[in-house]
């Protein structure tokens, strides 16, 4: 009885009010195994062997010991060899496979005893050899006879915050910025310990922290030292810090009446502000470009090129190692060409003549993150320059955070593309990863999806699109299905009656957010300004390539954008054969009918139907789908903690409604056009046209300035 | 052995990370009390009678249980006289000196058995008397022999959020508004439970959701729903949902012409308004209007006055039980007078003339909210009326939330202030809670410090703002030394080497603001539009009396606002008594000084020392204190969890940094009128006036519109 007791007292002192699980911990949660399994894992995990003490191995080490007293129990410290069961982290490998970045972890036998070991050239090896360890205990996957390799295959891999000083997110839905620059330097948060846990987990090692539409002030020298403690926070994890430069600095905070790139004392201001910020970031990655784009300024203002502002910046940087990214996202509503096309017409001329340390970012597609595009024309098109992808991770169209859609499939489609520029298997992903054109400095961003919700990204399920993002940054030709059931696992647990429906439910979720919003190839379709919802109606305004009307280009005789050579010859940018077959109504995947092609309402889809029907149905299997969502979700209550399933079935409801409005409102636009009934058994949109029309959303999030 | 395994392996799993303490909790931490007085607690509370069914009677039963698993053990379920230690929740008293919200908890023999019973008329008045029995046991008191009654003095206790629907708080420094309107009503964010909570224990019991400069938007359906969803989260908790009414409404959303509040159309729309509310919330509190004030439509727009209104407002709620709450905060830079005697001006004719469901809310002192004004002469002045207090718990002029400022001892002085009004002892306190004139509709208002930030406030000790706030409206003449050591044990713990100098921290801690910000009576010497920092300089501009300038007078033949019969004459809106005082350099407090009085430099204050010497050595003395508190807070980590600790301590250092730029900047600029030099000992600023003058914060938190 008295043993009972102490029992008892011991929980009560060791179980504080259990806090509901709230997404907080990402899929670093290191929830015990289950009692089956604990004791063939904490055999092989019962102590960590000493290391040698740089900061990046003390929180190599700090983090096994959390993950294992977490998933198996606390580990003891013991020298290799001197049991069974020790971990030994080991930096000074001179494995030249693993790079800078590689690990390999294998299962040795030190002096009769079995150990593991994980090995690294360098120190941040070792980190992600222990996050990787740790997720294959989280997966429950074997621990006992390990020898594996791995290192990224992209130099660069990157988050972009389109964060704004004023802690204001562009295009995010999870809340300010996770950068307070208000408290900082004098208060660093310690949530940037555990955004920094998050990313090295997945590999990604250079984070921008300032939006790309920047000000001059984040350049200033107050913010360079709020800057330097991020730096310092997250230089242990790997992580190096970038800013996005604001092309007119010189002036707004230089006092120079220009910012000629060609001007000597423009150059100066860049070469002292470079030195000013190594001196206060002695690792600080480069800058981040948007000139001359979107109404920002730029080297054009000065009748200068690309070329002159890249490489005047690179200039300024190179000496200290430092990286110039320059966006290729480029587009002018003076260019009456179609605006698919200004990006490659405005830097293909270029190739060869930006400096070594200069990267092009080109987005994945030709006009902005829509839930679907071909791969931006740009890839294996510039074979004699760096070239970076820029993939979209928070939602700007594809529902915010309030919608299920794991984006995973999108990337791999994109990667998976075969650009043809050097035969087939030119592949978008051997491009971005160097291998196509033996590039080294190579570059894979994701606009982040993180704010200061306490479920960082908005949703329980977006913090799968972080997660993916990161891991094909690290393996570009990884399957999103993989990392999708990975993740699954980590974030949610094991149960194969969870793990199977729920990795079924997201990679079905991009397709059906295409369905939903925009089928067979139609694109920017949403709402103006927000983006918030559908509006295919949307014309007039500043600048007609911000409008619905300008891509739909639907009429009495048919819809779509004719990029073919009878149209804006768009295909004519892509290597010849992957071109004529966009260009082939024969060739051409249904996928990117509209994108291509302009057709008459009752051109013959694959399937038999008209291209309207069709459509139609389109709209409905997207809304189907996430009634199946809904439907599944539903049943997995037993395997999910209340709170986390609670808030994915209220988002997943409020998908379904805007689903519906999505199908209904398009429908109900695009048949005064076609002026053909629905198909058999499709119910008409539940409110009129001017109903849709006539809804405004002037607080839609993500708009801050 | 197995037995130990056993309990190794219950540690492991009921253990989980332990996760930092980061204030979320609030005051309602409920840990473990120390073994030794774990069992007297237990044997009061080892169980729970069952209770009446009712919303409010299950959150009372649930944050019971919660409360006393978290402090002595999880209660069982047993009925009163059952057993000894069982503590019954009773709902039905007719004990008419509770009212409809007050409580007893007493200890009694039910059939022999030691009971404590938490009794009220109505169930909310049981919710209340459990966050006040499990304080006694968080603040170590006895349980053993109770008899407590208490009732709260004033009716409407109630928060002011500045909240945007957006999701900016004007005035907020504790990131985004906890009302997340875009998710609203799909998903309510759990967190608006422990907002209940948190508010429901110190017995606030309505919450204005949105910004007094109010979007008409919020009167629309969809927000309509939004706000109905918040109202049924609230509404177990004894809290009442009230709005912000934009009186142009009938314009922007009501396809009106005109919002004259005579137009029988106007009142038309109101009434139609207030019927859809009430069906959507049942028990909606009211609204609340800042009508012409700061720009803000109203309707003198239309050549009407006040009353006419408020009292047409009052019409359309007044048949659902709801009031209309006007606020007397207005002042028009067209009127030639002192911004201090408008208030007064506007509103005291119109004594009498208010509809019976109509209060005025007044503002603690009649400028805005300044670190020290003297109490507003409306107290006292409008007997006819029901007059409500506004005070502000959100640091907008004391430090934003970076600075520990406990404004327990701010509302207390106003509190205490005898108006006179009705002869001696005619205090604010007894205006506000309706004793001096007999009113039954009192109001205590304030404007909220909460925000997304996980600890709630921005800062640990900006929670207390929110707990003191709370407290005295429930008691007005509460002694905020005592509720700074409630709060204190609470949030921190018992240890009296941790209490005793936390409080006494406390307690000096809003006096030292005032003097390294604006000390003997000056005021509103911010910097512009942020109100961040220093801003003695602060001029021109689209009005003066937005200015510093305009408040503090300084010149060569000295500094200070004449309000005395040769000046504004403001004295006079006090009663005779008091405003002679206020008027004689004999009688006025010092620290009121230069807030009544324009006085030369070389004027002796009562320590001897001339006006700018004290001056000076009052900046000193405010800086002094903060480095004191630094010193005190660094001696007190042994008895805080770290995490805490550090972030406190790193707000203390900012503080201190922040307090000597404050005193220097003043000095600096102060000194150019004075033209004399610092008195002995005093460091010169430690930069050039023209540096504090360039400083510029366009980021600063809290301007979002």
């Amino acid at each position: 009885m008295r043993l009972l007791a102490l029992i008892l007292g011991l929980a009560l002192v060791v179980a504080p009010a259990a806090r509901a699980e709230d997404g907080y911990d990402l899929w670093l949660r290191y929830k015990p195994v289950e009692a089956s399994v604990r004791a063939a894992y904490a055999a092989r995990a019962a102590a960590i062997a000493p290391t040698r003490d740089t900061p990046t191995m003390k929180v190599a080490r700090a983090e096994l010991e959390r993950g294992l007293t977490g998933l198996v129990g606390k580990p003891a410290s013991a020298a290799a060899g001197s049991r069974d069961g020790v971990i030994l982290l080991k930096a000074d490998s001179a494995d030249t496979a693993l790079g800078d970045e590689g690990y390999r972890i294998r299962t040795l036998t030190v002096n009769g005893r079995t150990t593991t070991v994980i090995a690294a050239n360098r120190d941040v090896g070792v980190l992600y050899g222990v996050f990787r360890y740790l997720s294959l205990i989280q997966t429950r996957q074997s621990v006992d006879k390990l020898d594996i390799a791995s290192a990224p295959k992209v130099k660069l891999r990157m988050l972009n915050h389109w964060d704004n000083l004023n802690r204001t997110v562009e295009r995010g839905y999870a809340g300010q910025s996770i950068f307070d620059w208000w408290r900082l330097p004098g208060h660093v948060d310690p949530r940037l310990v555990d955004y920094a846990r998050a990313n090295a987990s997945i590999g990604i090692n250079g984070a921008v922290l300032n939006n790309v539409n920047a000000k001059a002030d984040s350049l200033t020298a107050p913010y360079i030292a709020k800057a330097a403690a991020v730096a310092d926070t997250l230089r242990p994890y790997g992580i190096k810090v970038y800013l996005s430069a604001r092309w007119s600095a010189p002036i707004e905070i230089g006092g120079l009446k220009s910012a000629d790139p060609l001007d000597p004392a423009v150059a100066a201001f860049w070469k002292a502000k470079a030195d000013e910020l190594y001196k206060a970031i002695p690792d600080f990655g480069g800058f981040l470009v948007k000139a001359n784009s979107e109404g920002q300024p730029g080297p054009q203002d000065y009748g200068r090129t690309h070329v002159d502002g890249a490489n005047m910046l690179a200039d300024a940087v190179g000496p200290h190692g430092g990286v110039v990214i320059w966006r290729a996202f480029v587009y002018s509503h003076q260019q009456p060409d179609d605006r698919a096309k200004q990006g490659y017409s405005e830097f293909k001329p270029f190739d060869g003549q930006f400096r070594d340390n200069v990267v092009i970012q080109v987005k994945n597609g030709a006009i902005d993150f829509q839930p679907r595009e071909p791969f931006h024309p740009l890839f294996g098109a510039m074979p004699k320059s760096n070239l970076g992808m820029e993939f979209q991770i928070t939602k700007e169209y594809l529902g915010f955070s309030t919608h299920l859609v794991y984006l995973g499939p999108l990337y791999e489609e994109t990667l998976k593309s075969d650009t043809m520029a050097e035969g087939k298997g030119s592949t978008v992903a051997k491009v971005v990863d160097g291998q196509l054109d033996g590039r080294k400095l190579t570059v894979m961003a994701g606009v982040a999806n993180i704010g200061s919700d306490r479920n960082w990204s908005g949703s329980q399920f977006d913090q799968a699109n972080w997660y993916v993002f990161g891991r094909l940054a690290w393996d570009p030709e990884a399957s999103s299905r993989a990392i999708a059931e990975d993740w699954t696992r980590m974030t949610f647990g094991n149960d194969p009656r969870l793990v199977k429906p729920v990795v079924a439910m997201m990679m079905g979720s991009r397709e059906a957010a295409v369905d939903y919003m925009t089928p067979l190839g139609l694109h920017h379709q949403m709402g103006r300004d927000g983006h918030y919802g559908p509006g295919p109606w949307v014309s007039g305004g500043p600048r007609a390539d911000w409008t619905s009307v300008y891509y739909a280009k639907a009429g009495p005789d048919g819809v779509g954008f004719d990029r073919t050579p009878t149209g804006s010859n768009a295909t004519a940018q892509y290597a010849p054969a992957v071109g004529a077959c966009f260009a082939d109504l024969k060739c051409v995947d249904e996928k990117n009918l509209l994108w291509f092609h302009h057709l008459p309402w009752d051109y013959r889809l694959k399937s038999g139907d008209t291209l309207w029907d069709g459509m139609v149905r389109r709209y409905s299997a997207g809304v189907a789908y996430v009634d199946g969502m809904n439907r599944t979700w539903a049943t997995l209550a037993p395997y999910v903690d209340a709170r986390r399933h609670a808030e994915v079935a209220d988002y997943l409801k409020i998908q379904r409604d805007e689903a519906q409005w999505w199908r209904d409102a398009s429908i109900a636009w695009f048949q005064t056009f076609s002026k053909r009934p629905l198909p058999p058994g499709e119910k008409p949109p539940a409110k009129s046209l001017e109903y849709y029309e006539s809804l405004v959303f002037p607080f839609a999030p993500g708009q801050g300035g």
